[in-house]
């Protein structure tokens, strides 16, 4: 997600045409990524590790954006 | 998010950039939003109506996506 102290002119054009769609008090709308990554890993340990790493050198823009993740066993 | 059956090209390439940083047995990568909105409502309900509305009209292209959504009260 883009920082909060950062504008968001995506975010910001959607609101706007919520309004046309007669969608009211929309008071804020920001938008980022949703990535979902099947990865294989022996532990728990090695997986937030390679995520960490995936999230830190690729997929996250650290000046502009913040992430999160949550990992789920399939 | 993209539907299963469609090719992903982004996440693919995201999947080929992770082997080069030494990111391995990555065996699927899909790339979609993630939108918060921050709207008004009387109700959960009337909430709920607010939040489809705007998924279905605006925010989600139903033919190449799937949306789910999830409601918090701030």
């Amino acid at each position: 997600m883009p920082h909060r102290e950062l504008l968001d002119p995506q975010g910001k054009t959607v609101g706007n045409n919520l309004k046309n769609l007669e969608i009211h008090s929309v008071e804020d709308v920001r938008i980022g990524k949703f990535i979902e990554l099947t990865l294989g890993a022996k532990s728990e340990e090695e997986a937030r590790e390679k995520v960490e790493k995936a999230c830190k050198k690729l997929l996250a823009n650290l000046i502009m954006e913040q992430y999160e993740y949550e990992l789920k066993e399939v």
